[in-house]
Parts: C-alpha cells; structure tokens; sequence
C-alpha cells in the first residue's frame, strides 16, 4: 500500500534523525529548558523578525489549539473559526471541554472572510440581550485551511484589521504554515504572519518532524502565564529537548522550507495530472492536500495499491477524495500513481462509451 | 553538569533509537492504529495475563491521568489521593481543570492506606448532607510513589478489595512503574497489578522511551470510548506508531525490566553510600528515586558539578534533596558522585570539628 | 408601558401568592426535603400517570437544561438540538461551560424531526474517524419551541422512536409546557410526553410562579446522583418549599392548566386581529408567543404605548416582532393593543396610499 | 418541631412578603432591569459609601461564589480558602466544576490569617516548578465564617494589605453578613468591608429574604462582563424584580441590621444558657450560629422537640451541635429550648451522679 491518505505517514526527515541520535545520551533539564529550545527559539525568532515572540513548542495540534484557546479566552467567550475549523469539528470538542463555544462561520473552502468576522461582532453587541449570548472571544484561522486553500496577504490583512478594530486576538492554527509558505501563489512571508497574528503556531508533525508545534506568541498581553496553560493540559513534554532538536534542525539553514516545497511539488504533480485527465477538484487547493472529483470504479481500483481519504460523496458515480503528500513522498510513487489513474480512467472511458 | 535532578534527562535507550531509525520510511496510518502498535499492545496483554485488557498509547503522564480521570468520573464525582499525589500537587490543576475535585488522603510516604480509603467512604455516605460534597468516584495511586515508595502486595490487595467494595475504580499511575517492579523487596507482578487494578499505566518517558505511557484499562465497563477521551485530551499522537514501536522494542524480550533495574541497583549504590556516611532519608525509597537530608555545605559543593533536586528543608543546616537514576544513569557518574560526596563529607565534618 | 416583551412580566398568580403567606412562618427543613415538595411531586407524578418518577424543583431554565445535560452526558458526548434551541444560542454557552458542545440540527421553526436525529447519528457512526469528533449523546427539544410551534403527538412518537434506537435519552425543554399543552391543536397530554421523553420539566417562571421548572426523570438510568448535579449547579434552593409549595398551587386542581388556556386565548385574539389585518407571521405559532410581521412605522407607534421584543428584520419596511402573553395578561390590554394596532393601521395605509 | 438547625427555616420577614404582595401586578422588564433592582442597588451603593459599586443579584450562595470566583480567576489559578470554606466542602465541588482548584489552608475555626496567605504566595513563586502548580489566584473568606466566627477589622486590614500586596483579589462570601455586622464585637461596617475587599456579598437567604445575595463589585478590574458569568451559571433570575424588591426592602430603613441583631441576640441567649450550664463550645462564635458540645444523653431527649445540626463527635459522650437562630426565632421558642436544656442537664446530672 502506498500511502497519500494523510501527511503524517513516516516518521522524521533524516537530518532530524541524525540529530536525534547524535543528541541522545546529552542531560538536559526537563521540560523545555535546554539550551536545543534555546536555538530553536532563537531561529525562529529570527525568521519571524520579531526578536520579543515567546516561542512554546507543544506536541499535537488539538492541544496546541487548545492551549492557546483556553489561555486567551475568558469562560463567557468564544473562539469564532469556520464552520470547516479543525476546533469546529475534528477535535472530538476539546474546545467545548475547556468551557468555550465555537461560534462558527459559514464557509466551503476553509477561509472565512474579514466581513463575516465583523458582522458576527456586531451581530453580537448590536443584540439588546448580547449578554445572553457566548462573546465572540477571538478569530481561529487555519492556513492552509484543512481544505489546501490559503490566504493572500491582503486577505490575512483584512481579517488582522477587524479582529484589532474589535479586540479579538487572531489565532492562527499552522498545523500545515510550511505548505501554505511554498504553494505557487503565497504571497506571505512568516514576518508578515506575525506582524498581523496574535499567535500562531508552526507545525512540524506534518512536517518533517517525529511530532511537535511551535507556537509563537506576539502579542504581549497573551504571553503571561502560558507554560502553566501548556503544563495544564498536558503538552510540557518531560523530554522538552526532543521539541527543540527538531526544530533547530528545521529552522537552522531552512530544511523547513526545502522540505515544504517538496511536498507541495508533488501535490501540483498530482493536481496537474488529475486536472488533464479532465477531472475537477472540489476545493481550489495550491497546497499539499489535493480534492480531484474521481469516479467511483476508478477510486475503487486504485484503493488496491494506494491509500487516499473519503472526503465526501458528490454524487451517485463520483466522490470527492483527499491525497496529500509530505516532505517525505516520493517522486516515482507520485508517478506510479499518476500512471495507475491515467491507465485507470482510459480503461473506465472505454467501458462507459462502449 | 552530571544530572541526577530526574530521570528524564536523557533521550532513549539505544535500542530504541535504532529502531525508530529502522521504521522511519515506514508508511502507517496514524492514531495507534498500526501494527507496531498493534504487536505491542499484544506484548503488553501477554505480560499483564489478561487476553482481553485495552491498551492505548498517550504521550506524558500528565495527560494520561487527565485522560483516565475524566473517562472514568460522573461531574459530581472526585478522585481519591494522596495529598503528596502527581495529581493533587503537580499537573497545574488538570483534574480540576476536567471538573473534578482530588479529594486528598494524608500521607507522608505518599501512599494511601485501604482503612483511609474505607473511611473517606463512610464519612461521605454517612453524612445526612453528602449530595453537598464531592462523592469519592475513584481512587488513584502512584506505585512507585512521587516519594519514591512501594506498595507490598498484600497492601494493593487490601487496597483492592476496599475499592471493589465502595464501587471505587483504582487507578494506578506507573509513570515509574518499572522501577518499582525492579526493587529488590518487590512482591507485585504486572500480572498481580492487572488483576488488582480497574486501569493502569505504564511508564515509558521515565524509562527507557523518548516519551509514552501505556495505559492498560482492565474494568470492561471503563473502556468504552476511551479514544475519543484520549483525542479530547490532545493524546493521540498522529504518529501513533512512535509509541507502538517504542513499546514494543520495551516489552518484546524483556528491555524494560532489565533497564529498570540497572537503574534501581544505580540508586541503590547512592543509597548506600549515603547511609554509610550516616545520613538519614526523608524517605525509605528502594526504587530509583533517593531522598538523602544533607548538609547545606555539602550539597552546596555537590552542586557544582551535579544536578538534584531540592526537595524540603529539614533545619537551619540541613535538606532533603532528591537523587534519581534511570535506565540511562551511568556507572562512573554515580560512583564519581559517591566518591566526591564522601570526600565533601569528610572535609565538613573535619571543618565542623576544628 | 403596557409590557408584551415576555411571559415573565409580572410576579405570581394570586392563589401562589397567598399560599406563599400562609405558609410563611411554617418551619421546614431545606433544600426540598419538605412536605410541600413531596406533596407537589405525588400530584405531578400523578399527572404524569409515573409512579416512579423522580421530580426535583429548580430555579430557572438555564439552570436546569445544564443541570440535566451536564448530568447525562459523558465528557465526549453532545447534546443535538435544532439551531435556534435555547441552549444554542441564548445561554451564554452555558452548556459548553460544562464541556459539551451543542450538536446543532438546522430548523426555522424550531423544532427536529426525526430523520435529522437519525441522519446526524448515522453520519456519525459511519465516518470512520468519529473518534474525532463529538458524539451525539442525547436530544434536546423545547416544547413549545421558542417560536411559539409546537410537536405533534405523532412527531414526537417519531423523534422518540429514533431515540430509543439510537440509545439517545430525549430531554424536552418544557419553560413554556403549560401553553404547549393549552394549544387549539394539541393532541399531547403530560403522560404521552411522560412516556416518550426521558427527562423534561414543567415551567413555573412563565406560567404563574414566582419561578421554579420541575424536573422529571422518567427514565432510571439517568436518576443517580441527580440530587449532586443540582448542587453542583447552584440550584439547590436553600428555602425549597418555595418550589413546592408553588407547584402544590399549580397542580392540586389544575391552576397550571387553566392559566396556560388563558395565556393562550389571549394569544390568539392577538393572532387573529393581526391577521384580519392581513398581516402574515413568521412562525405559525398556536402558542402565547406570536410573532407578526409589521410596518416598521406601526411599530414605531406602538412601541410608544407597548412593549414587545424585536425578533428579525424582514425587509426594509418590515419587521418580525413577538408579542408575549401569559397567564397574567389583562383582556382589556390585549383589546386595547389590538384596537390601537388597527387604527395605526389604517392610519398608515391611508399615508401610503394618498 | 421546633427548628433551630439552619437559618432558612421559614419563608421571609413580613414586610417583604407584603412588598412582594404589592408590587406583584406591575409589569417590569426582566433580568435585572427593573426599577426595584435600581433602587436596591442605590441602597446598598450608599450602605457601602461606594457611588461607583456594580451590584448584582443571584439567587443562592453556591451558584455566587461559583459566578465571582470563575469570573475573576484564570484557567490554571485557584481560590484559597480555609480547609472549612463552603467552597472547599460544601458545594459539590461547583468551583472545580469550573475548572479551578480550591487551595486550602488549615484553619480550625473557619478564619485564616494574613500571614498564612502570604506564606502559601511566597511558596507557590519561590519553587522553581510553580507552573507545575495551581497559581493562586484570588482569596476567598466567609464573614461570619461558617463557625459562627468572624474577622476583626485589623484582621481584614491585614488580609487586604497582604492580598493587595500579592495582587490577588480578595473575595467576601457574606451569606450570613448581617449576623456579623452585628455581633457585639463586631468592628467592621459594611463601608469598611467595602474599602478592604475586592468583591463581597450580602446575603439575604439566611436574613430575611425569600432567597437572593447581592454581589458587590468594588475592584473596577473585575465589573467587566460579570452578567455574562451571572447568565452561564443560571444566576439570572428571569423575574429579577424580585430580588430587587426584597433588598429595597431591607435596606430602604435598616431593615437588615434590625433583623440581623434580632437573630444574635436570640444566639446569645443560647449561648449564654449553655455556657451557665457548663457546657463548653467547639467554637467561640458571637453570630446566629452557636457549637455546644452537649452530653448525647441529653441530645437524644432534645431531638425529640428540637432540630438542630449535627456537628461533630467530641468523644464518646459528648458531641459538638449547631443551633442556629435568625430573623424569624421565635424568643419563646428560644426560652423553651433553654428551660428543657436546663431540665435535661439537671435530670441528666442526677442520673450520672446517682
């Protein structure tokens, strides 16, 4: 089987393995206090060009989401995210159980608009009873969003302005930021994210690392106290260096990116190849995640040799799927597969117009 | 710095290491649902003689008690512990923070006694108001204790038995579970522990792994969507197999009982030496975790060249301070630190007598 | 002012208030364990024709829908409800600040059916990562919903036929019961909702009380401990007897009945005067809430003599508005409103003709 | 029965029954809103010489302190209180419900010390894992305790000096204030108490109300939102007019401190009784709530005429009780209690000494 159902299918790229073994038998103090985070901090710092972020690195996304969540938040508010958000339906509510609602916005591609978010905030206090109602709290993006969508530069200044006119921190979720930072079009550097987030977060388990997020905090107000939200919850890593290790190995000569661009080329392969067989995708992705439309006898053909996500019935001989690649796909699998759906489609056509 | 502060200070043992490098072009589907997972989870039910017991893989003991707790208890309900518990002291109010009250038993050693649980018990039912309490709904203890300590079999049993009466699940949280297996006046098996306990843990971060906890839920009436706690809670890890493989290369021949105990007889040495020179303990530890009460002048010294950690101070001029090995302690650290402590103590004495 | 914004205007019916004097230097025990409580419970389990139904006496509605939810539900679990439920939208996230989220069905009505329960229940249990995401855990109805409409007997049959199969207790909002039991139209009694609902409660706020909702908990399951979850949330009236001896007024002789057809033929003479109008309504509603959709300038001239509450904007000239009656409600205000209404009428229809 | 084991026994003091009585037909917006509300909170702004006061009315005092203590804490800080605070024992663990631990100081007689506070700060800032621990976060005292015993002015300086010092917010639980305010040596005024603490509240439960307690926001910091907090956790009383009508009718003339000095002096005359007899008290309480420790001989006869509280076992003939007096104690009552105790002890002693 080979595998394109999810980006998280092998272990760590292998440099951060090398390192991860050279590293092995150093002591370091517990809990992210070693001089690996140290660096890693330091690069990061440097590639946001913020040299005050506080700089955090946790293991998973549902709990990096929810640590900053339910840190910034107070207990009548609410995280404001589309209603695609991965807090909004993948997290078997994790939100809910730090005490907040997701207050959602309607969207179909993952992105949710400057507009909506105002209208939502006015909405609310516009209401005579308002304090009936959960307070829009802060705004939740993610980017790419769990449909391979990004935003532009304009879009991502349009949200930052509404959310700093009505005091909403923005939050991104960056579970997949280095995709989003290599797709064709992005017109966003990492310095321009945190210029207009209020904390982010970079994630590395779906990018060359074994497993960790590295969440950055810009704006002052929410740096106090947030190693006690981490500790809370459960993301102080005792062996906090692991954290570390990898993204110094990602952040110190730009693998992170490298290996980011790598995935994405293999996912225009695919896209390219889909798109000239006349196939249409259910979501205008430029990143790592592909959504072609593909009829059902072909999809049940390839299911033999190659691992893809259901994404969702389109109707009654064609369903939207999901095939991501990653830092690690390899080029003749992106190839092979290629080849088995072009073979595939030619052998479905005849069989149709026969 | 030579480190004895915890035992967390290393990465994995070597085995290990390598063979997270051997798997890493794997391909897996995530979440624990792949066949490292799988192998190890049939290693661990052969250990624990029960065919039939779940096991999940969490990633740090914090989120793995969290992740228990809040399975297992109705709102109204607490957790019954030892005031000195992880959860009680240490997890930044994580239980708290799911809704529940840790209901505290005094303790000095850090373990409970059946007759106190017994009695909480009572004292909660015979009270005519007790739907104004919080109602003791599990009892949670740590084996080895957060003191270092054991429970003897036939504590455990009786233990058992007062919880099976009360209807009170016992919980064991073994995040050194292997160090207490491996002390030298231990009586208990895994098996002894499955088939007195309704869940426990089992300890990787501490010993031996990068990080992992396996968790062993017996009580069939508790393992009823226990996934969806873990996803909530933020433990499951997409790369679910870095824990099956780690666990599995822990449990296939035997890895984890014998590191387990070179780290114990590592502790012992320090113990020994300690008691040689005539210091006291603050407690009678025989796993991995010493408790030496020093001079102030000689820990002063010490600390140049070794970590611990401090404990309490017990007068104007002396303190209890914590000393712990691992699986990955080394031989001439630890007789370095006998030797130097010895010499130290030497010159004080002379100094003091002069 | 003459108020029609709400049923909760005024403060008890007379009978509750002299009862309220009568009984006031009477010494009880707290907390609900009084004679008046229990002799109001034998008369609403009688009512209900449930032996064995437990009944417990709250203070108000937001109070006691999380009471029950947060009661029933395990921590992964939500509570389906149509989108414009009470506990959706206008509690302050009450719910999830007992760490569930509101599974929401869309309505515009404000009632379910059904086939949504059984769609979203199967969409659930099918998708093969519904460890992800939040289990559907009970349903909760409000009957009448808070758009004045209400279920049919055979509807609510259907919606509790595809609970038991699907094992997801049926919770019934009853804040306004009383009104949905006085409907022209209704064919439910207390005892068909007895045996179809799991949980509901009986309004005492909206329908005579000074305030008060009776829990009843028909099924055995979700009886334990319901006393602690009462606590827990702050509902525990210190001073009980006030529930009891209000709801003993309501139910000895059919007070709750009488007061509810009242409020609801007042609606009516409202409802059928706008209508003569030719005005339409937003929702059909047979219950003491109607919700006219008028001229904004007839409105602006009502407003000066009249309460009501703003409900939707419909067009540039119109508005959807709702006018609550209640047991309280004077005939001679309603035909005043209703006279005025119409004179405003023809006052504007002749400015906008000429 | 004659009943002397809480202090909300009966229904309200007459004059509110009759306020109520009077105002019952007028209409009032609801929540709050209502010009009764208005003017109570205009009362009670000048009884605390404060102009600037938020004033809210809840309903209970489990659902207020939940409300102002999960308003004002973050999600990893606590509420320190004494081991014997309601919030620690006797509310079902509603503040942990909330996600917050209540970090206990021993105390015997329900007060603790200034000294106390600041030791449990300095030790939770001085270890160098704090953000392991809960962060306190506010204090919380009861005034008078739930022991009858109550704060000296210089003592609640010292308290406020500390906890300012130490920024945390200091919390009043004043269910049973009016029976401090007048004790006979009681130092305190309300506008003292307003001058020293952040928030308090005044409890109109246990002195002459039907129920409802009114919050008392004086820290400007903590007013924000705090009707979103009273709505989530079921405080907002639909028909708020009512509690607005019973504090205008306390404190309109006095009212309150009259009724409150009434229960006291009906507590003294027990007192006093007891202490002729001999009997010692398990707390030396000047308020409504008095501790004998009687013979169980006598007890066991007591009950049969008289309800009181258990307390606790003093040794194996002896056990420590609770009479509570209020504004509704009959001294008749009272002097009956008095002359059967005194005829009991006397049978008794003869007994004993035959």
């Amino acid at each position: 089987m080979i595998r394109f159902e999810s980006d998280y299918t092998e272990g760590a790229h292998e440099r951060i393995m090398k390192r991860l073994m050279e590293t092995n038998e150093e002591q370091t103090p517990g809990y992210g206090m070693d001089e690996h985070c140290e660096r890693a901090r330091a690069y990061i710092r440097k590639a946001c060009h913020v040299e005050e972020a506080d700089i955090h690195f946790l293991v998973g996304g549902t709990q990096t989401n929810t640590t900053i969540i339910s840190s910034i938040l107070r207990p009548h508010q609410g995280a404001v995210a589309a209603i695609t958000g991965h807090i909004a339906i993948h997290e078997t509510g994790a939100i809910e159980a730090t005490g907040h609602k997701v207050l959602t916005l309607p969207s179909d591609d993952g992105k949710i608009q400057a507009k909506q978010v105002k209208k939502l905030y006015d909405a609310h206090w516009n209401d005579a009873t308002h304090e009936h109602m959960v307070q829009p709290g802060l705004v939740y993006i993610s980017h790419p969003t769990e449909n391979g969508t990004t935003y532009s530069k304009s879009e991502l200044e349009a949200l930052s302005k509404v959310c700093r006119e009505c005091g909403l921190p923005l939050v991104m979720d960056g579970a997949r930021l280095g995709y989003g930072l290599s797709a064709k079009d992005n017109d966003l550097s990492l310095a321009d994210i945190a210029s207009l987030c209020d904390v982010f977060y970079i994630g590395g388990t779906k990018i060359g690392a074994l497993m960790g997020e590295a969440v950055v905090i810009i704006n002052n107000a929410l740096k106090k106290d947030f190693r006690y939200s981490i500790k809370q919850h459960g993301g102080m890593l005792a062996k906090g260096r692991l954290l570390g290790i990898q993204f110094e190995t990602l952040f110190e000569d730009g693998l992170y990116y490298e290996i980011s661009k790598h995935a994405v080329n293999m996912a225009m392969m695919i896209r390219e190849a889909f798109a000239e067989e006349g196939f249409s995708f259910r979501y205008d992705s430029t990143t790592n995640q592909q959504f072609p439309i593909l009829p059902n006898e072909v999809l049940s053909k390839l299911s033999e040799k190659y691992s893809y996500s259901f994404w969702e019935k389109v109707d009654a001989k064609h369903t939207a799927v999901r095939f991501c690649t990653s830092w690690a796909t390899k080029k003749e699998n992106v190839e092979m597969l290629i080849k088995d759906s072009k073979a595939l489609h030619k052998l479905e056509s005849r069989r149709y117009h026969s």
